[in-house]
Parts: C-alpha cells; structure tokens; sequence
C-alpha cells in the first residue's frame, strides 16, 4: 500500500460511540489521532477521557492527516458543512461510518479517494462519554466500493478496519442496504409496535419478563436514530416491512384456520434458521 | 389455613423444567415430593438427579398428597389420562401451571379444590434435565380463581407459590390470557416471521448482530411450546395481532410518508414506556 496512514496523523470527524471508540484503540497501537468535533464542551470532555491526540472545533486540525473517519450522525454526514468539506485535506482517503450506504454513496461517491464503509459495532450508549476500547474486534466492517472507488484507499480502509481487529465484508451497497434494513432497521419497528400494542394490556406491565425484554430491546432504543436509519434506508426498510408481513400473514392464517402441523413446522423452520444468523 | 399441605407428601406430575425445579426447591425446604411421570426413563434419570423423594410411572404415588400440582404440556393437561384422574386423591388441592388459563378452567374448573395457575418463569431448556433451583424467585405466578374456586384451595397454592419466593399475583383468566398473549404469545408470531424475513437475504446472517439475535430470539425457540400457546390461547392471540398489527402499520406509514417528526415521536414513546416493563 502506497499511502501511508499509519505515518500520519489519523483524523475522526465526530467522537462519539464509534468515533470515540476507533480513537481510543488507534491511539492504543500508538498511532496519532486529530479529532475534529462540534462542540467546546464536547472537545474539553474528549480531552479529559484522552481520546484522541489533538481535539479541536476547528477543521484545520485535520490539516496533516492522510485519512480521515467521519463518524458523524446520518443528516449530518449527508449534509455536511462547507466548512469541514474545505478541511478535508486533497488527496487524503476519507471514509465514513453511516449504518445506510446508498444515500452516503450519493452524496460522497465523487470525492476522491472516498471509501464508504460501515463498522457494525455498537452498544445502547451515544456521546462522547461512549466511546469503549474493543469495540469493533470480531465484528463486521462492510465496504460498498463501486467501479470508482479508488483501491489504494480502498486498502487503507481495509487495514484501518483489520488494525481494530474488525472483520472486513465487501459487497455492494444495495445488498448492504437491504441486509441492515432486515436485521437492523425492521427490529426497531417490530419491536416499537410490540410495546404499543403490549401497553394497551395494563397487567402485561405486571407479568413481561426475559422474553419480552428482548423482543422489544431495540425497538425501545434511541428514537433519533431510529428515526435516521428509517429515513435514509427508506425503500429498503419498506421492503423488508413487506417481506415480513408476507411471513407475519401466513403465519397468522395458520393460528385463525387451526393449522397447528402447519404452524408447528413453519416454527420448526425459524428454530433451525437462526443459529445461521449467530 | 386448615389444609395440612406441608404435613403431608406434595405430588408433582410431570418432572419438566416447571415441574422438576418446583420438585428441586420443595425438597430444598424438606418438604416430601412424590412424583409421577410418563416414561421409565424419565423416573430413572429423575431418580438420579434427586428430584423428588419418589418417582414412578404408575399414578398410585400420589395416594397420600393433600397438593397435587400437575406440571404437564398444555395438551396433556387439557386431556388428561383417566388413570391421572382416579389417582388424584379425593380432597387434594389441584393446581397447575399451564401458560394459558381460559382452556384450563373449561377442563378444570369443575374438579374439586382446582386452582388454575401459571408460574411464570423458564428457561429454553426443556425435559427432565432442565429442572433447577432458584428458577421461581422474585418471579410472578399467577392464579386465576373464579366465584367456584375453594379459598383455603387457593390460600394452600399462595403458600406453594410463596414457598418457592414467586410473586404472588391474582387476575382474571381473561385478563391473564391476553396479558401473555401479547408478551409471551405473539413475540413468537414476530421473531419467527422475522427470521423467515430475513432468511431471504444471504447477507443478512453474515451481519446479523445482537439486535437481531435478541428479537427474533424467542422466535427461535420450542416449536411444540409455541405451536401449543398458539393452539390453546388462539382467541386472544388473535387479538393480539390484531392491535400490532395496527401498531405496525401506523408506523409503517410514518416511514412512507416521510413523517420523520411523528415516526420519532412514536419512537419516543416505545422508549419511554418500554421501562414500565421491565
């Protein structure tokens, strides 16, 4: 790989869950991390939990680096400042983090030597107390290249992703899409759904245990990210809705026609489908 | 309470994972358990794992019980061998401790001293092997009495259920049934469908996440177990679909219009009230 990464100063654009915690294991191998972030106070606690080397509101701390991570929230990813677009430095590989790849593509496929990627790592918290080291080690990180993503970049990012042990997933963005849309972004409504129907039921208050609890976890989880995912993945989302209803209808006429061999198969199914997604 | 229940042998048919961890913290307490079971097999191995001070596969063991709780699958119960209903002592408080109380009370309700209940705790385990201690503490275990129920019958199952460190909680059968229809009942229907769903998308199991892992966990589970709650608590069931199915679709809507403010609203309001069960 000709463009040396590791012998500049890494830049991460937001420090939040996944920019705070990319931080946290570059600085661990001793790389040198430059964090540009919007808040002072944002900054000054960065600073305190020393995650990055250098923490500024201003875009210049970017200057020297040859990568650059934007770990920034969805909208503002896909709406960024004219300021941070004049910041980031000619020729440097940029990369982003958004859990929806075909917005990000739009919006971010010309620049040069762009690489979009989505490390899938996460926990329930946000902000810049989030950030945890071993965040992203054994999980997945997704590239989407298309014919124009530059491969050298596209080799940065890969090693950017195997130095925090990540593992590396290519495939195109569209298949990204709808496979975040059907394990990630459906949850978050089904499990929505099961807490407003259950909440009409006083004593299923009284009697909900683990199997609730975890039916419902991410449906009960940020709504402003939620709310992002289902925006800017759409289509995708509305597909998987429709997949799924498909399979909730058939399960569904089971139970009204009293096919128990039936419905008792169809679980049977599911049972042995699952470990395959684990 | 004038029933001797503790002075005397307490029966227990069925040694399962309700069943054989009842049998486990009974005998904890030095209480004597008689048990009987279907297969000589199963009295070997429960022989083995010290469930119960006796085990047998012929019903006569619960001669001298003045409790008889029966820890049987729901079909079983609702058609119980006649040789179970001449062996059950004459003056015996019944109870059980099926997941759906309506069809119960049907079958039951006319037996003297019945009292319908349902320990509301488990695990996935299942079968002979799956009984532990501990497994009712702090757990809610609900009884279902009607104007027919004996009061010293059901002041005898109180005393089981808070023996064994259960939360005590007395309801409806209606009121029980759509409550577990909505928490237990249809996070089956949904994990189950959205399995299928997402079965459909190669990609997807290469990225499924926790996420993933915890909603469609129950879905995954014992397909005899969900087909029987289906089977017996279909009225409600239904119902229960019904209402999230309404649920879902105002969120899906949301999504279609492109109603971000009102989508994260109703976000907003799964997390809020989400606690509530837990």
């Amino acid at each position: 790989m000709t463009i040396p990464w590791r012998e500049r100063p890494i830049g991460v654009v937001g420090l939040g869950l996944i920019g705070g915690s990319l931080a946290l294991d570059l600085r661990a191998q001793g790389l040198a991390v430059r964090a540009l972030v919007h808040r002072q106070a944002t900054a000054e606690r960065a600073r305190q939990r020393g995650l990055a080397d250098q923490v500024s509101t201003d875009p210049a701390v970017l200057a020297d680096c040859a990568l650059v991570v934007l770990a920034l929230p969805l909208d503002r990813l896909l709406e960024p400042s004219s300021e941070l677009l004049a910041a980031l430095p000619a020729g440097a590989v940029v990369t982003d983090v958004g859990s929806v790849k075909g917005p990000v593509l739009d919006r971010w496929g010309p620049w040069p030597r762009f690489v979009a990627s989505h490390p899938m790592a996460g926990t329930a918290q946000a902000g810049v107390e989030a950030g945890l080291t071993g965040l992203f080690a054994g999980r997945p990180w997704v590239a989407t290249p298309t014919d124009a993503t530059d491969p050298e970049a596209l080799a940065v990012v890969r090693g950017l992703a195997e130095a925090v042990d990540a593992r590396w997933v290519e495939c195109p963005a569209a298949d990204h899409d709808q496979a975040v849309a059907l394990i990630s972004h459906l949850p978050v409504l089904l499990g929505a759904a099961l807490i407003e129907a259950a909440g009409q039921a006083p004593l299923a208050r009284a009697l909900a245990s683990s199997g609730f609890a975890d039916t419902s976890r991410v449906g009960g989880g940020n709504p402003e990210l939620g709310t992002l995912m289902a925006r800017y993945n759409r289509e995708a989302l509305l597909e998987a809705l429709a997949r799924y209803r498909t399979s909730l209808e058939d399960l569904e006429q089971r139970v009204r026609g009293g096919d128990w061999p039936g419905l008792a198969q169809r679980l049977s199914q599911a049972q042995a489908q699952r470990p395959e997604f684990l």
